[in-house]
């Protein structure tokens, strides 16, 4: 299964040209896609000289599904990532396919989304994809325009999530906000300015919770669009929360209230 | 105020013989840091041809102070740096300096300490304090040894909290949640194998909520050390919570219990 190339180490650009964007780096990001999502990896490079137990588990998770393991020299792997910290093991992949929002299922009882408004962060992106799916959401809308896109900063930081829950791409943000509110969604607003917190009355069970983008907040036409806005209260003078926290902290609020059930 | 200082490009290492670690980056921190805590700034440098706008906000903070502001090509900036991603600033300052836990208040009532247990990433600390200064946290206690310190990436990810929470550097993290046990606080780590969710009875109002390290959670006398372990419910296959995410999910429903009167 492993196959020295360290020829490659001569080769120019991207892994026969791929884009960066193919490609997924990081132990858990890469072991987390092999044990869940093996169909998407095309091919691994594994730095030579990796710790035996690292290969070990990289090895026992590729072999079942037939995924060619490579090594490679880490400058090679630098080279591939242009300098992303890969922690030596780099994957090339099939990218998470990114749905219409016409695909959504339709199902009855508490469902949560997460739109996001315009992020810009890939690390923010990830962090979110990944909060999403351990809160329980049924997927994640982003615009596909002046907003991120899924890349393998995305992948790494979501720690594989990105392969497993449902992305949403929309055209038009408001509109599909709209869409979501005739299948019974309550759109609610993340907005450090609104008058209710978070806490003050329950979210709703069917929660399509909108972020804004990082500095900016939610766009003024996506604000007037949302039946609520509400506000995660700050003490202290630094006046925000990252992004990805903040969105958390609203998607795990909707998870006490309608997942866990022994919530006091 | 402002003195081009393009001669400096052609000066080596970082700054005068300055340690990275006393350089404090990004738009956000700087102008966070010349708002709330201009005495610990030394020098600015700015990059030319900086946005207006920034640099008239800048130059409003740092005036009434009389810190020095200095244009400088951004390549001196990344050198200082390390090719940080300082967005075009970069400022001289004093480290925060961390506390004894002794110099912690004796204070009655609701009270919030987050303790890490050997955190190894400088994003996930800064982001810890800066989420722990919102939550309303008394301070933050982290580990001399074996744990990350104070750096630039710190201050920055911090958003400026790092300024402004009380840190307290303890020699033995064990020792010191004894301390504290002593002065009226409960201990509640967070396991991803405690039985009991965040949510299943109220957390203690004078809490120290403990944190471990990224990957291999708390430490076995650590833990062993807690009053209660606590895990945050997750669904999916991820099957983990970034650190700082974890920790701000259980310090906002310390929160939630206790500062926001308005709670559901």
């Amino acid at each position: 299964m492993v196959r020295d190339e360290r020829g490659v180490k001569g080769r120019k650009g991207k892994g026969d040209g791929e884009s960066k964007d193919n490609l997924c780096w990081g132990r858990n990001s890469v072991l987390s896609m092999l044990e869940t999502v093996p169909e998407a990896c095309r091919k691994v490079y594994m730095a030579t000289g990796s710790q035996r137990s690292f290969r070990d588990d990289l090895l026992a998770l590729a072999g079942p599904s037939a995924i060619e393991v490579v090594e490679a020299c880490g400058s090679y792997l630098d080279e591939l990532t242009g300098g992303e910290k890969h922690q030596g093991v780099v994957a090339e992949v099939d990218m998470p396919r990114s749905l219409d929002l016409s695909e959504l299922p339709d199902r009855e009882g508490p469902s949560l989304i997460l739109a996001m408004d315009h992020l810009k962060d890939p690390h923010n992106f990830g962090a979110m994809i990944r909060s999403a799916e351990v809160a329980g959401a049924e997927g994640v809308i982003f615009p596909g325009r002046r907003s991120v896109g899924i890349t393998g900063t995305v992948l790494k930081t979501s720690a594989g999530a990105a392969f497993r829950l449902p992305l949403f791409e929309v055209v038009n943000l408001v509109r599909s906000l709209e869409d979501l509110k005739k299948k019974g969604y309550w759109v609610v607003g993340l907005d450090h300015e609104a008058e209710m917190d978070i806490w003050e009355s329950p979210l709703p069970d069917r929660l399509v919770l909108v972020v804004g983008s990082e500095g900016e907040g939610l766009s003024r036409l996506t604000s007037e669009r949302c039946d609520d806005l509400r506000r995660i209260p700050m003490t202290g003078k630094t006046g925000s929360l990252n992004a990805s926290v903040a969105s958390a902290l609203g998607m795990f609020e909707w998870q006490r209230l309608y997942v866990s059930s022994k919530s006091v």
